[in-house]
């Protein structure tokens, strides 16, 4: 069956009974002119919006409904993890062909209303379209302390840089989704290709760390080198990092050897990790590694943070000192 | 120049200055992973999302950039004002072409700009990618007071109907834009192509009517015969309308002739009209009439609410009572 077959409100009805989440903070949900949810109770809202198009972000051949949906939930809620808060409400527009199976679109929101639950999120609203080509648009509502918002512009001279987890498994993933004869010769492939397609969001991570005092904050969705460069232009303040410290996933190096790639550009500029990277005060190192270990999660230190005079620069395994390389995706 | 000679940071730059809106409410804005402003005050906070597609919901060679952007976010506020509510911030996503010209994406923010100041609205956030296909999403945050909170749900029997403005001139505007010949022959054609390109959203005129105790409201962007139809199906209640009380806007009934048409089934399945439907009880009506004579504004009763039973009907000129025909806009 497809969504022309059942028209706009019957389809906006299979999805409001995909995503429902009652709850005492949703006054009215799907089915109004607009959602209507109790106030965010922090000193501070967090608003975030995304756009996903069919075959520029996504291509609906290589990723099954579901997790494209979970996906595109994820993403916004590591932009609210990166600022130290959590999220409350999201509303989703959507807009496909009218020769869509209502399966792909349950499946679709299934995927979305999964992550959502595990999040505390509750998908409120939205809109449904016609459109050629698949698009996804998610806005998130969010919030946070003021003591634990974490601005990109935070970052002191002689913080620490650190990033959280492991980092290159998503762009290794995709390069075996996208090439899948990779697929039987990296014992890892379907933990990275899971990287790629189902990123978890560092909410509770950045929840700690934002509580432990930490400085700027970021999450990894451009690429390392790109995000390190976001918060030294916004902190101005510059940035040496050791490429021999860099936590790379495993298998990665298997992926960049039969792609005729280096990991380490993989790992910097491979974009959407969903890690977090940050800088910190020297003397919270020790305390923050602790805290991870507590959690079983990995914390790795990747350098430092300098005087805007003295640039971004990598080290790499002979000492060599060299501007940091940056191409992190950029959309034009 | 073009989008893909300046690039995306450059792009949002520009963006940024042309949105900006220094506010004490707003404590970070475009530039980090998520923008950051302070809560809603009142009881509720509303949400809402919408998604416009070039092709589908515009097009470009109709439209202005400027206009666009104006009513992009002006029919978002419509939707707020349905509520009894007001708008507080705005995260805007964009697709375009990397081939567009710069010139055109400015004209655009400046148009969303002109409408969010007019009605209080900060614009704080986004995202910008690129498609073949200009892509609009719209994300509104506004607030209402419990007490002023109007549900479509609520109409009682016995409620009077009533519309706010003149009817039919946007959807009769439509017709003159996609026809040009009919500009010429048409006095009101320059006032009915506005209605089209240019909406007010009824924020002031929905805060008097909540404020003066109505009971259901939405504003008309299907059709009113198919708000009424919102209305009634939430309510579980019926209705019977007059159509010689409708109130059609000057112009209506000479494009309905040289298209073909009739006019009334313009005014009620037009859509578009981003005017106010909503139900009171008749007590209400003349100090309704008594507030909007106050401000110099038109509102009339059309018909009124009738038990469930009695179904949705339309007295015509003659007296005769029938089905009320239901053709308002649908996606698939």
């Amino acid at each position: 069956m497809k969504v022309k077959d059942i028209g706009e409100f019957a389809l906006i009805e299979r999805i409001a009974q995909i995503v429902e989440h009652a709850d005492e903070r949703v006054i009215l949900t799907i089915g109004d002119d607009t959602a209507v949810v109790k106030p965010t109770k922090l000193d501070y809202t967090l608003l975030t919006t995304d756009l996903l198009v069919e075959d520029v972000h996504f291509v609906l051949r290589t990723i099954s409904p579901w997790r494209l949906g979970y996906k595109s939930i994820a993403v916004n809620l590591s932009d609210v993890a990166a600022m130290g808060g959590f999220p409350d409400y999201a509303v989703i527009s959507l807009a496909m062909s009218p020769e869509t199976d209502i399966s792909t679109i349950e499946d679709l929101y299934r995927g979305m209303a999964e992550v959502a639950r595990k999040y505390d999120l509750r998908i409120v609203g939205g809109d449904v379209t016609k459109s050629d080509k698949m698009i996804i648009n998610v806005a998130i509502v969010g919030e946070v302390e003021e003591e634990n918002l974490r601005r990109r512009s935070d970052a002191q001279v002689e913080d620490v840089i650190m990033v959280t987890g492991e980092i290159g498994a998503s762009a290794s993933g995709l390069r075996i989704i996208l090439n899948p004869k990779l697929k039987t010769r990296v014992k890892e492939a379907s933990k990275l290709e899971k990287a790629h397609f189902l990123p978890e969001p560092r909410i509770r991570e950045a929840r700690i760390l934002a509580k432990l005092g930490i400085n700027a904050m970021e999450d990894i969705s451009d690429g390392l080198a790109s995000e390190i460069r976001h918060i030294c232009e916004a902190s101005m303040v510059g940035a040496r990092i050791n490429l021999s410290k860099i936590p790379i996933a495993k298998g990665v190096e298997k992926v960049a050897e039969l792609a005729g790639e280096r990991a380490i550009d993989i790992a910097l500029s491979g974009g959407e990790d969903y890690e977090l990277v940050f800088t910190a005060p020297k003397e919270l190192q020790a305390e923050i590694e602790k805290a991870f270990a507590d959690i079983g999660e990995k914390v790795t230190a990747i350098g430092e943070i300098l005087d805007e005079s003295q640039g971004i620069t990598a080290v790499d395994w002979f000492g060599n000192v060299k501007p940091l390389k940056i191409s992190g995706y950029t959309h034009f």
